[in-house]
């Protein structure tokens, strides 16, 4: 850890579930990425940690203190000092292409790779983060959808750092109803569009550390249908591009109005765009026209991953920076000496009750986030990769269920999981002398942005779960129960196989009861409590995935071989599984609780 | 609701509590209150409200933006533009002294009347409230055990306005034990005494709005015990005082280092402060020697108190901004129309269930958080001023034992719903136009000072259950047992009277749990769980106030006379108690189900 950053990392603990959990090595198996090894992913994760210490952690703080700031005459912005360098060392060290494939210029690293570093570069900078994140997003669009000129001149100058991408959804009266956007693309005479908008919440959308910005915006061309089915989408650089030599000439007709004065993430430009004030944008159609939706949603489900990943390692530095100092910090005497002695030692808080609990705490959901997060990435890459279509086909499945869980119990667990760092830090925690007051601020957005989550409870309850008649879900569920059964003898976690069994069961009668009121017709009622479902939903496959780590941990230790830390190691792996079964889990007994209440009379409230 | 500011405040149902509910126009039969009525308090209300909109709730802003400013050389600190006018007001409308004695200055209003002024206040400005709010401790403990001569001269400053208070407790090593202290203080000539030391974390440490500002400084007399035994209280001004006259004659050997950087209550001057530098820093003891603590106590109890108020107060504003908001938002449509109709409305986002699910949940919070603030206050109001010294006594005990719930309860739930508030503003609540995202920031705080919410669970499992044997405790729990037992066939809320009356059984059941542990000797498994235990019993009693108060609902709800406001006002009422009942309450089960689990393998985890 560099002293004037925050950044931590617990490489042990990311190698296990990559390794020794997920088995990641056997999509090294895959031709597509046979070109990786445990041994390359290692010096990856050196590399991406040196970043860290060295450029994006000691950006972070300098990020949230001096920010953005908007020159009102000339339009430009200028981002926090330190960006261009940072910037110019994440993409010179190859992990703006890592998982694009070699055609894209990339090292065709699995998606799971890039995840972990996703969850590395969010520990060490949120704001600066979501720079090369969306303009990797957009690369991605452009490469499946985008036109021929479009991949042979903006794929390069992207991957090389010289440009990067937005993207531009939201508008001032259209936020979760997208559909509802009032930019309006008008046909030119060359086969370009005239676009004419304005935008908002645009992460990225102005900054002076690249020469150009593509913005894939979304727009209505004239005379297409109302609603999300006449959305089309847009490349609309902010230096025009010559189609046929990919030179720029001359600025195009769009700027940056103002900056969002936010809560955090200040390191990040967000802006309200102007696009075609002068009526002379230029923009180009990518893909077919009213199809903008579904190439967005390619970016979106990408990015949901991205946010969940946010979640998890804004909640995973502040946890290790709390514990760190938790064990340095003098205060009190231990409870137990306190009426024994006349002047008993001071101990570090780590050793009150109160402190460990809410230290395990952190580090169960943290643990239990990454087990998530890095399953759901697994998925990603099996069901675009694997040689077996069938194991495609289940892996396509699984993403799909587990997205929306998977960027709202990260997010909202993660921010709880930091007001208890803040508590871990008492008065300390709440003063910008130490890292966790601005890691609340800045992952305060993860619950908002790529679809609140409130929105991604309704696409889990409204379309996620219905999937094949609900089969998909039903056999997630039933990777737990056969788990269960397999295990329910575990001379160590028979007990929590147990609870996790009951709680598997009661999640299949909360899902049943849902569609029992959506079958009555009141679609009201029936997505009520969507989001209570989705949460106990989480923390129950949660509580699965860190049983199944604990009874590998479990194996582990039959080894007799073990050096002191692995011993150390595995053993908490088991006491944080335990830990979350016996007091996160029952969380879930609360949130299903309104699922299955006959009290829906918030219906009818009058407000 | 001026423009300027986002200061709202829910006046009928405050009325509901005091007037209907609780009945305090009871207390003005006791002598010592006999000069105040439902009117007074009426007017003073307004008066309140008044002073809100037009003072306080405009500087709330300017506060957040501009903050407090320390000047390193003269070590003056400059307060946001507006505070001394808002302090003048704030005084001279008699908020200050309200409570107070009339010796003392005062109109005797109860304490309840002040309490709900505090909750209004922090709804306006939290920051600007604790200037006003330590002062008004300070004078208490001045008036209750300072000298004739600082009780003669003091006090008429303070309550004149002219001169503050603060409280200096805790130093960089001594925060939760403060019996660790390093300040100390030498015997001097004349009775005075040269005090010596840093103290940090002072709220309105220095200010450039009041002639003098008397600190109240926890130090040790040269040759006194070592820990919490051997701690005097001072009175240190910042300008010294003569004995005789109450003339200020010169600077005293004090000064601000440096302003805390905080997360929020950027209004309010958070100091490091130094006494003693040269050697000269006059102080005079206040009561007894080393009886400092037990002084220092009085403040204690009467500012945790007030932080539950703050709590309330900012979860009630932030709720009330995005009701309004949701009221007025238009987006997406209506889900049950979504197919049937080409264009349907677009509807204001109060209509969608999730929507309506956050914002009750919200209502029922801050609605219980008020049964519970108002319900402690009228325990200190009967404590002190009952003519009936059985009553007296009850609630003496009562309030000892909801003072440390109350203060967590409404902090920590607090915070929990302005997150709501902000999720209900979707990417708006995320910026600083509006309210919420500076409501959430200044309200973290609370978790943490005046003791944080780890320690009030440890003073109430360890020594406010305790006393008298646990009776006081298992006398509360009848309160709510007789309750169910009255109510257990009422025509509209029987389901819900069964399921308090079960968790009221389950709390019991915990209680005797963890003082089985207790006795079977591990002190740190016996205070393990202290603050789920402490939770789950706040949802409990807070289920049980609303509860209260539904029934009371109904039987208004009889009278056929009742005005539509009305009418719609008890149904709500009901509502929101049910509400609680089926979808908060139920966390208590979660909270239980660690007090009960037998997995304490925290308390060996090898951090």
């Amino acid at each position: 850890m560099a002293a004037n950053s925050s950044f931590m990392v617990d490489r042990r603990e990311i190698e296990f579930v990559l390794f020794e959990y997920l088995k990641i090595q056997k999509l090294f198996d895959i031709p597509y990425y046979s070109d990786h090894s445990i041994e390359s992913v290692g010096e990856m994760l050196t590399s991406a940690i040196t970043l860290c210490n060295q450029y994006l952690g000691p950006l972070n703080k300098v990020g949230d203190r001096i920010g953005c700031t908007h020159n009102k005459e000339t339009k430009e912005v200028t981002t926090p000092p330190g960006t261009k360098e940072a910037y110019k060392q994440f993409v010179d060290n190859g992990f703006l292409t890592l998982s694009d494939s070699e055609q894209a210029g990339g090292i065709q690293a699995p998606g799971i790779i890039a995840s972990v570093f996703m969850e590395i570069f969010s520990s060490a900078n949120q704001a600066f983060t979501m720079y090369p994140g969306l303009t990797k997003s957009a690369s991605h669009v452009i490469n499946h959808f985008g036109e021929e000129w479009m991949q042979k001149f903006c794929i390069p100058k992207i991957a090389s750092g010289a440009w990067t991408g937005t993207m531009c959804l939201t508008e001032p009266s259209a936020g979760s109803a997208v559909g509802d956007l009032r930019s309006t693309a008008k046909r030119g005479k060359d086969g370009s569009f005239l676009i004419k908008g304005v935008k908002q919440w645009i992460s990225g959308g102005e900054n002076d550390f690249t020469e150009n910005i593509l913005h894939l915006v979304l727009a209505r061309i004239e005379g297409a249908p109302a609603g999300i089915e006449g959305v089309s989408l847009f490349l609309v650089p902010k230096f025009r591009i010559d189609k046929n030599s990919g030179k720029i000439t001359g600025k195009n007709d769009l700027y940056c109005i103002s900056l969002e004065e936010k809560m955090g993430i200040h390191g990040n430009s967000t802006c309200l765009m102007s696009f075609g004030d002068k009526d002379d944008c230029q923009g180009f159609l990518i893909g077919k026209e009213n199809q903008g939706i579904n190439y967005m949603f390619l970016m979106m489900n990408e990015a949901r991953i991205g946010v969940g990943l946010q979640g998890l390692g804004q909640a995973s530095v502040a946890f290790l920076n709390a514990e760190g100092y938790a064990k340095e910090r003098i205060q009190g005497v231990d409870i137990s000496a306190k009426k024994d002695a006349s002047n008993p030692p001071r101990i570090a808080i780590v050793n009150h009750p109160d402190v460990k609990r809410m230290l395990l705490r952190q580090r169960s959901i943290v643990e239990g986030m990454r087990a998530l997060c890095y399953t759901t990435a697994l998925m990603h890459d099996e069901s675009e990769h694997s040689t077996n279509e069938k194991d495609k086909k289940r892996a396509h499945g699984f993403l799909e269920l587990l997205t929306p869980i998977m960027k709202s119990w990260c997010t909202d667990m993660g921010f709880y999981s930091i007001t208890q760092s803040i508590q871990t830090y008492g008065g300390y925690g709440f003063t910008k002398d130490y890292p966790v007051e601005q890691l609340l601020r800045d992952s305060k957005i993860t619950s908002i942005y790529e679809g609140t989550n409130g929105i991604q409870a309704l696409d889990l309850v409204g379309r996620k779960m219905r999937m094949e008649d609900g089969q998909i879900f039903m056999s997630w569920l039933g990777r737990h129960g056969s788990f269960v059964e397999k295990n329910k003898e575990h001379k160590d976690l028979s007990q929590e196989m147990l609870m996790l069994g009951d709680y598997v069961s009661k999640i299949g009668r909360g899902a049943m009861h849902m569609s029992e009121i959506a079958k009555k017709g009141n679609k009201h009622a029936a997505i009520l409590n969507a989001y209570p479902f989705m949460m106990a939903f989480g923390h129950t496959i949660i509580c699965g995935l860190l049983l199944e780590q604990a009874v590998l941990a479990c194996e582990k230790l039959s080894n007799s071989n073990l050096s002191v830390n692995d011993k150390k190691f595995y053993n908490n792996k088991i006491k944080t599984a335990k830990f979350f079964t016996h007091h996160v889990l029952p969380e879930a007994k609360s949130f299903l609780a309104s699922v299955l209440s006959p009290d829906i009379s918030c219906l009818d409230f009058e407000f």
